[in-house]
């Protein structure tokens, strides 16, 4: 172990280039920030990549819920700031704190993490990783926790999609940011331009690979909807997004 | 003008979650990074996204060329040095050097710059800029040139994609690194990981848009594809892409 640092916060500036078509920051990208800066802080506390390949294992997001009261404009700056608030030997609930330009709070995220072992893909036991114990943080975070979410049984919309070479990941399944855009390509530009995303959540349930056909289902009513990714009769993952 | 810097240089760290099913630094990742590193040069001398804006324009990148021996892996630092070739009332040609974790060259690029009229979407005159001759660099780009690049008369394979909401930028059209893997997409995962791309060029022609239904025509000959992508009959970009 390497450090014993409860809180890790990174600062970050958002290019023209990166924003969505409201000019702001996407949601996608605010995704993979959150997971880098999830991997910054495990690889500090010296339980990141390079500690876990080791046993032959390797963290998996499992969960994800964000809520946003606003985005990050053009050459704004943002940081994130992570914290672990609960530990055991089966996950690890790590939470953020998203600050903009002015330095004011504009959102939080929860996730949940697993680590699993590579080859038999089933989960691996943390509790060899005391050392995450001792920096568990009192720090609040005022977002709802992640939600149960069922199964749709008449969807609104149903639409195809095949996992292509540049949605697989470094674990040759489908990135965990792509099934988020895949979900949000679901909607129009236009329907988008009006609709900022207030909260968004994801339970990642089974891995996906290049060439899987997928099938998305998407229920909506008012300004929520519930979506579901659907491979072989069998969702791989479950989301609810609340538009403002 | 805040500064009259030749070159700037920016160290980045590669993520687990960022890399791709060799395990590497995706082309999509390093070209967001090349136009990330480009941005933070031309904000550092005052002729950014806040200066064009202020004369309805903008910057837009026109054409682009990759050359790589390898990529950097998981965990990795690697860093982007930008410095300006050559600068006219036309355009700006801007050159990356890409060293890896160890410090060694494993890449260059070159890019070229027009700026535009937002409202008409014609080119702007870049003169009034004086300040970027005093900052134009002798220091080489031992890569090729871009090529020029001509239509495919007989494409090997023909795809059909259409445009979705995570596609479109902050101008509200196709973001330029969508296209770069609209076209990765059109081989196999089991192609790219025998395959590393050794050298990528694009040339953006025209601007596309949210809904706009694309042609994606592949010509291969042995390690060499020439790939362009069609929209309503007129070619939006052209590629050349060389694997090892």
């Amino acid at each position: 172990m390497s450090g014993h640092i409860k809180e890790h916060n990174h600062e970050f500036f958002l290019t023209a280039g990166e924003c969505n078509a409201r000019q702001e920051m996407p949601l996608s990208i605010l995704a993979q920030r959150i997971i880098e800066v999830a991997t910054e802080h495990a690889n500090m506390l010296g339980v990141g990549y390079n500690y876990l390949i080791r046993e032959n294992q390797a963290w998996v997001l499992s969960r994800l819920a964000i809520e946003m009261t606003s985005y990050p404009g053009i050459n704004h700056h943002y940081r994130l700031t992570t914290w672990i608030e609960n530990y055991n030997r089966h996950f690890s609930e790590r939470n953020f704190e998203i600050t903009g330009n002015d330095g004011t709070v504009i959102g939080y995220a929860r996730t949940i993490w697993v680590a699993i072992d590579i080859t038999s893909r089933t989960p691996a036991d943390l509790s060899r990783m005391t050392s995450l114990s001792e920096i568990v943080s009192e720090r609040p975070c005022p977002i709802d926790k992640l939600s149960r979410m069922r199964p749709i049984a008449n969807p609104d919309t149903t639409t195809k999609y095949r996992f292509n070479y540049c949605d697989i990941d470094f674990n040759r399944h489908v990135n965990s940011v792509r099934y988020m855009e895949l979900l949000l390509n679901q909607w129009e530009l236009e329907f988008h331009d009006t609709h900022p995303i207030a909260r968004f959540e994801i339970a990642y349930l089974k891995e996906s690979h290049f060439g899987d056909e997928a099938i998305v289902n998407i229920s909506q009513d008012g300004n929520t909807a519930n979506a579901e990714i659907i491979i072989n009769g069998e969702a791989v993952n479950r989301a609810k997004i609340t538009f403002q």
